[in-house]
C-alpha cells in the first residue's frame, strides 16, 4: 500500500437537481477524491478552508483515516463556496455562483513526508499551483491531473507545461475536445497524449469513461442506475477510486490501470446516488466488491 | 445457418455532413440491414421501389447473395427519398425532406418460404404493417423490431400491440425515453420490457449500445473511430450484424445475444466510415473478425 497525496479544493456546495436540493453541503474535489480513495489506501489532503468551515467535516475525513494535517484553516477567511443546478440532463451543471474566498490565495504546502509520496493527484486547480506542487515532489511514481475549461481557456500555456510532466490526465469529454481543439474524441485523445501524458482518461458522465494508455483503448461503462440524485463530485470520486486502487496496489501497469478505471466507475456510481458525500458515508466496502463484479458481468462476451 | 427476413425501406438518400455530401445515394433500412447481414447468413428483403430505382442497386444486393424476390418494383411510381443533414454532433440528423412515394402504399407480401423463416427483422415502418407481417409468419424463433418517434407519437396503440408479440426491440436512446415516458434510461429499459419484448437493445450512437436481456445488462462501446463520415444507416447496419450473427448461428441464448451485440457494433463502425454503403462494399470479412477482436481487447479487465 503506497501513500497518496491530493491537492485540491474543500468546499461548501449548494446544489439543486430535479430530485431535491442541499445548501452548504460538504463538497470540493479533494474531499470527494480523498473520501473515495480512503477505501483503498492512506490519503493526504492538501487544501485550505476558512474559519467558518464546520469542524465535523474534517472529523469525517479523519474518521476515514485521511490525513488532514496539510489542510490549512485560515483565520478570518471564508471557505470556498459553489452554487449550481442540474436539469434532467444530469450531464451538465449550471454554475449559479462561485465564491473563491480562501481558495483565491491558496498556496499548497506539502510536508517533507508528503513530498516523498509515490502517488499524487492534482485536482482541478490553477495549473501554476499544480506546477508548484510538482516541484515539491521528490520521487513521484504516478502523477495524475484534472483540469477544466476555465484553465484551458485562460492558462493554456501553464497547463501545457504541467501536462508535459504528468503521467495521467483525467478530463471530461467536452474539455478534452477543447484542450485538443478537435471535435473527434479519438483524435482529441491522441492529441492530448502528444502533450505529454502517457495515459488519458476521458470521463463521459452517464456514458462511462474511455482510457487511452500505451496506444490501446479501454472502455468502462457507467453503472446502470435507476436513480441518479446528484452528479456533483462524480468525476473527483472516479479519480479517487482510480488513484486509490493504483496506490493500494503500488502498480501502474496496463492491467492495473484497467482495474483502476473500473474502481473509479464503481466509486462514482455510489456518489451520484445521493447528495454530497451521503452515499459514500454509508458505503460498505463489500458493496465495492459486488459492484466491481457486476461491471465484469456487464461487459463480458467471448468468441 | 438459418434464413433471415427483413421488411423495411429501400431508398435514395441525399445526405450532407461536415465532411461532404451525396445525392440520391442508395439507402433505406432494409438495404443497410440486408447488406450487413449478408456477411453472416441468407437474407430475404421485403420492400418496394419505384420504376426510377437504379437496377445496379438491386444487383448490388443480389451480388451479396441477398434474395430480392420480394422487392416490389412499382410501375409509374417513384422510390422513397430522404434528404437530411448532420452538424458536427453526428448523433442527430436533421431531416430536410421526406418523399414517401411508393413507400406510402407499401403492402408487404411474403412468399410461402419466407413465412417459414425462423429469424425476422421488422425495420422502422408503420406498426400496422409490422403486425401484418407478423401475422404472415408461421413459426418465427426470434423477431426483432425497430421503430421511431413518428410511430411512438402517432401510432402508440398499434406499436404496443406489435411490441407485445416480438422478442427484441432495437431503439435509440431518445426514442426509448419517449416510448417509456421516462427520462432515466435504465428505468425506461425496464418499462419497455414490461411492454412485451424479452430483450431491449438501446442504441446510443458514438456511446455504443446497451442491452437488457433476462434482467441482465450488457454494454458494447462504439468502435473508436478517428473519422466518422456519415452516421446514416448505422442503426440498421447494427441490426443487420446483430440479427445476421444470430441467424448464422441459429441461436438466441444470452451468450449469443452478447456476441450479436458486438457484431452489430462492428458492422455499424464500418458503415459510418463513408457515405451510403461505400465502406461496406469494400469490406473484407477478415476485417469483421479483426474488429471483433479489438472490441474484446477494449473492454477486457480482470479481478
Amino acid at each position: 500500500m503506497a501513500e497518496l497525496v491530493v491537492v485540491g479544493s474543500v468546499a461548501l456546495d449548494s446544489v439543486k437537481t430535479p430530485f431535491g436540493q442541499v445548501a452548504e453541503a460538504l463538497g470540493g474535489s479533494a474531499t470527494y477524491f480523498s473520501y473515495a480513495a480512503s477505501f483503498f489506501t492512506r490519503v493526504h489532503v492538501v487544501a485550505a478552508v476558512g474559519q467558518d468551515f464546520p469542524k465535523e467535516h474534517l472529523a469525517l475525513l479523519e474518521g476515514r483515516g485521511v490525513d488532514i494535517g496539510a489542510v490549512q484553516v485560515k483565520d478570518g477567511k471564508k471557505t470556498f463556496r459553489w452554487t449550481g443546478e442540474y436539469g434532467f440532463d444530469l450531464n451538465e451543471a449550471r454554475t449559479l455562483d462561485t465564491q473563491l474566498n480562501v481558495f483565491a490565495e491558496f498556496t499548497p504546502v506539502l510536508s517533507p513526508a508528503m513530498c516523498k509520496a509515490p502517488f499524487l493527484f492534482l485536482a482541478n486547480i490553477d495549473p501554476e499551483l499544480q506546477l508548484d506542487v510538482l516541484r515539491q515532489m521528490t520521487q513521484p511514481r504516478l502523477v495524475a491531473l484534472d483540469t477544466m475549461n476555465f484553465w484551458i481557456e485562460g492558462k493554456r500555456e501553464a497547463l501545457c507545461r504541467v501536462l508535459a510532466r504528468v503521467d495521467v490526465l483525467l478530463i471530461n469529454d467536452a474539455e478534452a475536445r477543447m484542450l485538443a481543439r478537435e471535435p473527434n474524441l479519438i483524435k482529441a485523445a491522441r492529441a492530448i497524449l502528444d502533450l505529454g501524458p502517457r495515459v488519458v482518461v476521458i470521463k463521459r458522465g452517464e456514458y462511462g469513461a474511455l482510457m487511452v494508455a500505451d496506444g490501446r483503448f479501454f472502455f468502462a461503462p457507467a453503472y446502470p442506475l435507476e436513480s441518479v440524485f446528484d452528479p456533483t463530485g462524480a468525476g473527483d470520486t472516479f479519480a479517487g477510486g482510480f488513484m486509490g486502487y493504483l496506490a493500494q496496489r503500488g502498480l501502474t501497469d496496463a492491467t492495473s490501470l484497467r482495474r483502476a478505471m473500473v474502481h473509479g466507475a464503481v466509486m462514482a456510481s455510489f456518489t451520484v446516488e445521493d447528495f454530497s458525500l451521503e452515499r459514500l458515508k454509508r458505503l460498505d466496502p463489500a458493496e465495492i466488491k459486488r459492484r466491481y463484479e457486476v461491471f465484469q458481468e456487464m461487459v463480458h462476451f467471448d468468441r
